[in-house]
């Protein structure tokens, strides 16, 4: 058995790690817009990435590296080093040349895409890193990009025989963000002392089941990025303790990554189950949470289950309107044939939609296939936000 | 060879076709709700349908029916007998029983999903219809639901010999219009002498070309229908002539329907080359049209060509920054890795994207594929129309 308790401390929650933010004229009004991660002894590092084939120069950068232990993480804002080329990755090595006194220095961007990175105001930012600094919040603050709000959460595991690990992240999301990962970062420490093969299998799993889950746009970025650092300092670990800590903070970190997707007002949660397998559940969904259609009704509050059903019937995967329900929370608006929807539901489901967190069900009544993801509305704001957002 | 000649004649350009629209009380405010298409010799019928596993009534019952000749077909707006089970297709059989004097009449419905068709407004409605009427341009109308403007088409095909023969078209399309068909209705009628095999393999050829080639938001309807009737009353037939013809006008009902996509202000040509097959271009080009930050760039006017960069990257097919270029018109804004986007370029680049109609093409630079898509913005008022629908 083991304890969660949560602590207000972000990627700095673990022994030995320091962060913080700073302003390098990368953003404007001198608003932070760098950060770095920093470890006392060096660190074991398993990351997943961004499945776009237009991957960013500092992902192949890390890629190219193979394998390797590192002490300090270095973010910028702003400029994504996307399409960049094999200058993007000359831009990289240059910058991190001027890191002193780190071990394996990794850099990790964020922003448009297409743009050699300003060399020289991250060089001058890199000099106002304090590396004794704890400041965990500066450093969820300085790697949002049109996040309305920063990321963080942190857990102390207390173990049975007393002894304790802790793991802490921070995240930036927001627009793009998709089932198959998103112009999204999660940076996370710990100082479990566990074996990077075994965090590299329980990361790879979570991601699956958290980020892998979100939807805001359907569309996946260039630049996608879940890093875990471990220092192991702790000297403790426990396998299920790990798991369960990682993924609720990773679950946690994707649904407030939703909730803030652009101009998003609800989190809605699509739990599949009864389809031919879990893949197909999972496609469907997907398919929900990405729906153009589903997306407008939700931010206009009109429970159009129509739109649910075309949805799955749509997407490709084994169903059948003689087995299919559909619920809005507990209330079943539609079931195997039988159209259940009159004013009285009408009025309740209308109900449950003007909540801005609540779930639809389906259930295909197929077989034991089932997937949870989790979506946004669409609305105005969100034209707002993407019809011009490089100016 | 052969010579088009556009006629103003709609469904009714071949002869023996008679066609009108009438207000059965649907719609609000005596709008035009129901039409009808009826020949005086019975028809050869071909027709693609919906992918979508929650298949309409009409459609269903359609496909009960195996192999038949027809004169008559029926459409109502406002109700899409979808999701309507078993009583779905009673309600269409009941229906149909009061069509006299015509032979196997088929019937095709648009609308909201997941209420019963009103019966006694449709069967009045028939009442009110008159088969000597020639008003294509009234069943155009009637046919519409969120669509801005009504869509017709019809050539006069001159042949070597003297001979000739028509084909005419209407159809309705708007919102969830989508690659793999969409709410969207087609009819098309002509007095070639066509065998119905030879129109069925011209027909679904064609749909590939045109409307799977479209898109509005990426969802896919419950009642996509495209129906071409054939009465051969001309007497004559040219395969090639009759493909051409066929071709453009659905190509022509196609772009319109895109052109009229709910809130769309422009219309994009998506031109992809160099894939690795046709198959791999198809998928780049329906992800371009379909992706959110494409579609909001366009409505922003933003020249954001990293935006396009992505979105080939995360459609999955073989692609590479080193062997990728883009164009908007003729405008090279990203050439094999080498950045050519400075403020000349930005500035022309926005010049082609304040333009109602442009093209944007990519070539990936592996091997020959190719596929043509076409799309449309998205802004306020898509949101604005979707967010309440039904009321």
């Amino acid at each position: 058995m083991y304890k969660l308790r949560e602590i207000d401390a972000g990627v700095c929650a673990s022994e030995g790690f320091f962060a913080d933010g700073v302003s390098a004229g990368l953003k404007s009004n001198n608003e932070l817009d760098m950060a770095f991660i920093y470890s006392q002894k060096e660190c074991e590092i398993t990351s997943v990435f961004t499945t776009n084939k237009m991957t960013a120069a500092p992902i192949r950068h890390f890629l190219s590296k193979g394998n390797f232990k590192t002490n300090f993480v270095l973010i910028n804002a702003k400029n994504a080093n996307a399409m960049t080329g094999k200058v993007g990755i000359q831009d990289i090595e240059e910058i991190l040349e001027t890191c002193k006194n780190v071990i394996n220095p990794v850099m990790s961007s964020t922003g448009v895409i297409g743009v050699r990175l300003p060399k020289e105001k991250i060089k001058a930012g890199i000099k106002l890193f304090n590396t004794n600094a704890k400041n965990p919040s500066n450093a969820a603050k300085a790697i949002m990009t049109t996040d309305g709000f920063s990321k963080q959460k942190a857990y102390k595991v207390e173990l049975d025989d007393g002894s304790s690990f802790n793991i802490g992240a921070m995240a930036k999301g927001a627009g793009m963000i998709n089932p198959a990962m998103a112009t999204m970062l999660c940076f996370i420490t710990t100082d479990a002392d566990v074996s990077k093969n075994e965090m590299q299998a329980i990361l790879d799993e979570a991601v699956k089941k958290t980020f892998n889950a979100a939807s805001v746009d359907g569309d996946t970025s260039t630049n996608d990025t879940v890093m875990l650092l471990s220092n192991a300092l702790s000297g403790a670990y426990e396998k299920e303790a790990f798991k369960e800590a990682l993924e609720k903070i990773m679950l946690f970190l994707a649904r407030e990554m939703v909730r803030d997707g652009e101009g998003a007002t609800k989190l809605v949660t699509y739990k599949v189950k009864g389809a031919k397998n879990d893949k197909e559940a999972e496609i469907v969904a997907k398919a929900l949470s990405n729906s153009l259609l589903v997306k407008t009704a939700l931010y206009g509050e009109d429970p159009n289950w129509g739109r649910i059903a075309s949805t799955v019937g749509a997407s490709g995967v084994e169903a059948d309107e003689e087995t299919l329900s559909i619920s809005f929370d507990e209330l079943c608006v539609y079931d195997k044939g039988r159209l259940l929807f009159d004013n009285a539901k009408e009025e309740k489901a209308s109900k449950v939609m003007q909540k801005s967190l609540f779930t639809i069900s389906c259930d295909l009544g197929i077989a034991d296939g089932s997937f949870t993801s989790f979506g946004c509305d669409l609305g105005y704001e969100y034209i707002k936000i993407n019809a011009d957002y490089r100016t």
